[in-house]
């Protein structure tokens, strides 16, 4: 065979995405082809748009690079891109089709960015504890309830444990455990792999067995305009020391945990409650928790901190007293990536002002992980088994 | 104020959506102005596309109408259409932009055609019966199990009825219930309504509670090429008298009802089992329930026919005693729309052809619906009364 045959037959392989050591992505839809990750972790992406002028990738994050990549267009009217190695974990993505955002056919989509958008799972070598084992699996339930507060039906998922359906008598503690900005219930479901997690920990006995709620972070009283992926006024609870009560807060108190204690085989005192959110929702966690420390013993902060701490009057100074504080929060946890620069040094701040004023806290930092699903995994990785101990 | 001012006026109040009677599709994302329908079921659809030189509507079924529509640009960059009246139900749809196949970012989107796509929700006036109502819920959960035939863990969807996590001594009867070509196990969940469906029909003791199984249609021996939105050799099951062993029928009877068996409190016999399932999973439910009558009592063939059904040999012969035939299967059901044409005369035939030979069946026709998924709505509450009485 001469040169210009080999060449050519190896382009032609190479074409067809056959002679690299790539594989198309888990979280690709059955059967497709394109995004396909390589060994080193870069991605290729490809996109048929025959008459477009410009194709674009652009990576929502930073696991696939900080900047949209134009794309390459070949004879057959599909555009290619081959990414450098990518972050493991879950990353959110689109194209950009002459001015349009268009997610790509290949790929699953999650509902993130207040739309659904396409998403890549990019594999994290020698790591399992989100990945599904042959140990016992907990369903995930889609729970319908009516909210007083916001006149509408609601669906909120609910975690019951691999023995919830086989011990008729036994009752659980609850988590609750909420989204971030832009997304929704279906987040910690979907790109969060909390089932998957959590039967892990409990196979393990790490993690005591719990129900897990997980609600829409986003509600508008009657009357109130929601705006695309917002609630109304005051929906995201973000900051320290707020006084006002948000749609949220009240659907949580009065119209979820109602529903979750009457529908599940829940334990419903405050000692078997506990919540946490990320980024948006670390703040709804901090302040509805904080506000009903009568209803919560266990609090989860991850990616999101209490700024500007003053433990005399944050919160309506329900730190005032560390001692008696201290007795009645069993765990105060702050999660973030070590990537995210100013989230780390805002949380230490809190953390040592906490700290000075002897009330307990704990900062886990996720390696090298940024603001995205990885960190949040590793937060419930870590969080999940310190509660109801 | 003069007439030239009035119009403008106008014109901008229309631009903004506000002037007509539309209101945002309840199929839209959180807070998404567009898709827009109106009082007429006339919908206006819009996308930001700037840079693109053509931009179209594609209908993915008839609901929306026959073929593509090419929409207007306007001076902002966003591409506009309004379209004729839709029929009411749920339709896939998404955008062309420059050759590239697009979805809206103002909508949900749905697993249809083998990739994530677009979908619309028209309202039908004065029905509601998949809606959520002010009943008792069941919940809808995920349930992971490993399949030996496929090697591969797989998500199957369990409804459980409203009063299974209160009535911890009750076992209930199942209906394992299956999607069409290129959707998957979220189909019935979410574009078919299936939990408020049976909510309601329990709540009027319309239909018994019953445990309803949705799996993927798609599986593949481990070796087998799958394709995108196809699975393996014989996938589909459509046709009568086949004799393959598809790996989706393993899947079901070594696999997937052994798993239901022991996880949830079902009743195992032949007399409470049911399948039915639409279009490619109508062949699916036929064959297996022919193949397995010692398993199942009732049968469901929604939008799919027996074609050239010949009593004395079709699936073995397992119809050539009439009477015993009608003995064991309670219930042989084909429900179909009427403007599916072509269907419509194979079904009459075959239900004919039945008739004649002694052999009892039911057809439901759907007024006015094609292939689409209010005719399976329509049929799963024309289907599930008859269950199990």
């Amino acid at each position: 065979m001469n040169r210009a045959i080999a060449v050519a037959l190896f382009s032609c392989l190479l074409c067809l995405g056959q002679a690299d050591d790539s594989t198309p992505a888990s979280s690709n839809v059955r059967g497709a082809q394109y995004p396909r990750v390589h060994s080193d972790l870069r991605v290729t992406f490809r996109l048929k748009a025959p008459d477009a002028k410009m194709v674009k990738l652009h990576p929502a994050g930073d696991g696939l690079g900080k900047a949209d990549v134009e794309m390459m267009k070949g004879a057959d009217g599909f555009w290619t891109v081959t990414t450098g190695p990518a972050a493991p974990g879950f990353h959110y993505y689109w194209f950009n089709v002459d001015g349009a955002d268009v997610n790509d056919p290949g790929s699953e989509t999650f509902f993130g960015w207040a739309k659904q958008s396409s998403g890549i799972e990019i594999p994290e070598k020698g790591v399992d504890y989100y990945l599904p084992k042959d140990v016992p699996h907990g369903d995930l339930r889609a729970h319908w309830y009516l909210s007083k507060t916001t006149g509408l039906w609601r669906r909120a998922y609910v975690y019951t444990p691999p023995d919830y359906d086989r011990s008729a008598r036994v009752r659980y503690p609850v988590l609750y455990l909420q989204h971030g900005a832009g997304e929704d219930e279906r987040g910690w479901g979907i790109q969060g792999k909390m089932n998957f997690i959590m039967d892990n920990l409990i196979a393990e006995k790490k993690a005591k067995p719990m129900i897990v709620v997980m609600d829409c972070g986003y509600a508008s009283r009657p009357g109130e305009q929601a705006t695309q992926g917002g609630g109304g006024r005051g929906a995201s609870g973000r900051g320290g020391g707020q006084n006002v009560v948000t749609a949220f807060e009240d659907v949580v108190m009065k119209d979820l945990i109602p529903s979750i204690d009457t529908s599940y085989r829940t334990l419903t005192d405050r000692e078997h409650r506990a919540m946490a959110g990320l980024s948006m929702g670390s703040g709804q966690a901090l302040q509805i928790t904080m506000r009903h420390l009568d209803r919560f013993s266990y609090i989860g902060a991850f990616s999101g901190t209490i700024r500007n701490v003053d433990p005399k009057t944050t919160y309506g100074g329900v730190m005032a007293d560390a001692a008696a504080f201290n007795k009645k929060v069993h765990l105060l946890f702050f999660g973030l990536g070590t990537a995210e620069d100013a989230l780390m040094k805002t949380t230490h701040e809190t953390h040592d002002t906490l700290e000075k004023a002897g009330i307990h806290s704990v900062v886990y930092e996720s390696p090298g992980t940024a603001h995205e699903w990885l960190t949040w995994r590793r937060d419930l990785n870590e969080f999940a088994p310190r509660l109801f101990q």
